[in-house]
C-alpha cells in the first residue's frame, strides 16, 4: 500500500494516524464488540465520544460559554438556509460580503429568507482583492453580517475580522476553520462543512452564540432548529455518529500536534513555501493579491493552459493527486489543509520545478 | 477481538463482511492511495462509487423509471419537513396516518407547513393495532397521504399497503426499507434514514415518482429541493460520502444474499422465532397484536418490570447488547435487521429461556 498525497480541496485528506485508528477500531471499539458506526446514539458509549469531541473542539478553538457548539447535518449549504432561518429573529435584511464563489451561494440562498444588502463585492480582478472595510456600506438594520473568511474555489482569504458593534458576525469557515487560532468572541455565529479540517462529509459544525438561539422563524425544519437541536444536544434526530466519532479522533490528532498555535505555523510555512515557488518562477501564477491569499487553497495556472492535463496527469504519476481547479476557473490548485504534511508541499514544489524544466 | 449481537434500533448492526471491507480499504482504496473519506466527490472514483450504489438499491427494490433515487443529509426528521416542502404543490392540506411515535412527529412537523388531516388513529391499546383503512376519513384534496409502515419504538408494522387512487402515497419506510420486496410503483415517495438496513446514519435516501419534483415552495433549502438534487445527481453540495460508500457496499452484500426476496425469508423467520418464544412464555409478552406485528423491532415486557435492569445487564454480560426498550416505553426491545444474523436471535431466545428459569 502506497499513500498519495492528496490536496483536493474537500472531502480531503485526513491525518494517517486517525485513519488508522478507524481501521484498527472498525470491528470493534475499545472491546465493546462493535463497530462505532453500528453504535445507538443514546448509548453511553456514543455519548461519550460524542461529548469528548465537543469538549476537545472546545478546547481547541477556545470557545467560550457564551456560545454552543452543535453538530448538525446538511453542510455549509444547508447552513445557507438555517442561518437566516435562525438568526432573521423578525428582522428583514441581512449584510453578506460578496468575495467569491461560496458567498454568492449564501447570498442567493439568503434570498429566499429576506433582502439581502450585499455590502461589498471582492474576490475579482487582477489580482484579485478584498475590498476594505471603509468602503462597505453597512445596514444598521441587518439581523447580522455575513462573510466567507476562506474562498475555497479562487483561493482568496481574510486576514483580518470585520469590525461590527452590535450586528452578530457570522462567518462561513467551511474551510479555515482549526487552520489557526480565532477569537470566537468576535463572532455571533461560526460554521462549517466538516470535509476540509475537521472530518469526514456529513457533519456540519455550527458554533453560535446563546443569545442568538430562540428565535428561529416558524418554518425552521426541526433538524435545523438551533434552540431544539441545542437542548438536545445535537441528538434531535440521529446524529451522523461515525463522522462525529471521525472528527473527534482529527480533534485528538490536533492537540498532539500542539493545537492550532502550533498547527498555524506549520500551515503559514507550508503556504508560504509553495506561493514562494509560484512567485519565483515565470511559469507558474497565482491570481490573487498577497495580502489575501489562502494558507488553505492555493490556485495556480501556467503560462501554457494547453499543458494542464499533461502536469495533472504527470502530477498524479508521482503520487499528487487532485490538484485540477475547480471546474468554474480550470488550471490547478493545491488545498493544504492541516492533515497534509510538509514533506508534501516539498514533494509538489520539487514536481512543479521538474515539470517546469521539462516544458517552460 | 470477540463481536456482540446488537440488538439496537438505529444506529444499527451491519453486515461484519461489510465492515471487513471498509476496514480494509480504510487506507487505501483499491490502490487509489486514499480512503473513500478522502475522495473529492467530484473525482471518477467517488463518482462511480455513488453510480453503483444507486443502481444496486434500483435493482434490488426494482425501482421503475418513474421514480428517482436521491442520496441526502437531515435524517427522517429533516424529510419530516422537506416532504410538504415539496410536495404540497400549492395545496393547503395533507392526510396522515397516525399509528405511534414516529407518526406523530412527522405530523407535528408538517403543522408548519400545512393542515393536517390526522385519518386515522392506531398504534395504542392493548393489543396495540392499526386501524383497517375502511374506517380512514381520506381527504380527496390532500396534496398526499403520508404513512410510517413500521413503527420502530412500539413494533407497530402494516403488513398491507394502503390504497389510495390519485393522491400520492408517502411512506417512511426507516426501519423497514431492504427488509422484502415492496411495489415502489404504489408509491409516490418512500424515504429512510439510513442507519437501520442501509448504512451508517447521516445518510436519508429518498425514492420519489418524477411528476412529484420540480413543485418545492419557495423556502425550501436547496438542499432539499429534489428537483435540485435530482439535477444533481445528489451532489448539488458535498453528500455524506463515506456513508454513501458503506451503504454501496451493503447493497452488494444484500445482492450476495439473493435479494430481498431470500432477505424476507429469513427475517420472517428471525421473527415467527422470536415471537413464538414470547408467546410460549407466561413470563415475556408482546403487546402489540399478531396482524401487525413488526419484523424489524419486536418489543416485549417481562411479568415484573424490576428484573428489567437484571435482564438487560445479564444479557449483555452474555454478548447480547442494546436490548433495552425505547426511554418513551420502557421494557425490552430486540431489533432484527438484515444484519442480526440468525444465529444472534437463536442466542437470544436461549438466553430469554435460561432468564426465565433463572428468574420466573
Amino acid at each position: 500500500m502506497s499513500r498519495t498525497y492528496n490536496f483536493s480541496a474537500g472531502p480531503a485528506v485526513l491525518p494517517e494516524a486517525v485513519l488508522r485508528q478507524a481501521q484498527e477500531s472498525m470491528l470493534d471499539w475499545q472491546g465493546c464488540g462493535l463497530s462505532v458506526m453500528e453504535m445507538s446514539h443514546r448509548g453511553k458509549e456514543f455519548v461519550a465520544i460524542a461529548a469528548q469531541a465537543e469538549q476537545d473542539l472546545r478546547d481547541l478553538l477556545g470557545v467560550p460559554e457564551s456560545h454552543r457548539i452543535l453538530f448538525l447535518q446538511g453542510g455549509a449549504t444547508g447552513q445557507f438556509a438555517a442561518i437566516p432561518m435562525n438568526l432573521l429573529a423578525g428582522r428583514a435584511r441581512a449584510d453578506y460580503v460578496d468575495t467569491g464563489n461560496w458567498s454568492k451561494k449564501a447570498i442567493a440562498e439568503a434570498k429566499s429568507y429576506c433582502a439581502v444588502n450585499v455590502v461589498a463585492t471582492g474576490g475579482s480582478g487582477d489580482p484579485m482583492s478584498i475590498p476594505p472595510q471603509a468602503n462597505w456600506s453597512l445596514d444598521p438594520e441587518a439581523a447580522y453580517l455575513h462573510y466567507t473568511p476562506n474562498e475555497t474555489i479562487s483561493g482568496v482569504e481574510f486576514h483580518w475580522v470585520p469590525q461590527v458593534d452590535e450586528v452578530p458576525l457570522v462567518a462561513d469557515m467551511s474551510s479555515t476553520l482549526l487552520s489557526r487560532p480565532i477569537d470566537v468572541d468576535r463572532f455571533g455565529l461560526i460554521y462549517a462543512g466538516a470535509q476540509k479540517n475537521i472530518g469526514p462529509a456529513g457533519l456540519t459544525v455550527v458554533i453560535v452564540r446563546e443569545d442568538l438561539i430562540g428565535k428561529a422563524m416558524p418554518a425552521t425544519p426541526a433538524v435545523w432548529d438551533y434552540r431544539r437541536q441545542g437542548e438536545a444536544d445535537s441528538m434531535l434526530n440521529t446524529p451522523p455518529t461515525y463522522a462525529w466519532y471521525i472528527a473527534g479522533l482529527v480533534f485528538q490528532w490536533l492537540k498532539r500536534q500542539g493545537g492550532l498555535e502550533a498547527i498555524a505555523q506549520v500551515n503559514k510555512r507550508k503556504a508560504d513555501k509553495l506561493y514562494a515557488a509560484i512567485d519565483g518562477s515565470d511559469f507558474y501564477r497565482n491570481p490573487v493579491h498577497p495580502t489575501c491569499r489562502s494558507w488553505m487553497n492555493v490556485p495556480f495556472v501556467m503560462a501554457e493552459e494547453k499543458l494542464d492535463e499533461r502536469f495533472l496527469t504527470d502530477a498524479k504519476a508521482a503520487g499528487l493527486i487532485a490538484l485540477k481547479g475547480h471546474r468554474s476557473v480550470g488550471g490547478m490548485r493545491a488545498s493544504l489543509y492541516n492533515a497534509m504534511p510538509e514533506a508534501g508541499v516539498d514533494a509538489l514544489i520539487a514536481f512543479m520545478r521538474d515539470f517546469e524544466q521539462r516544458y517552460g
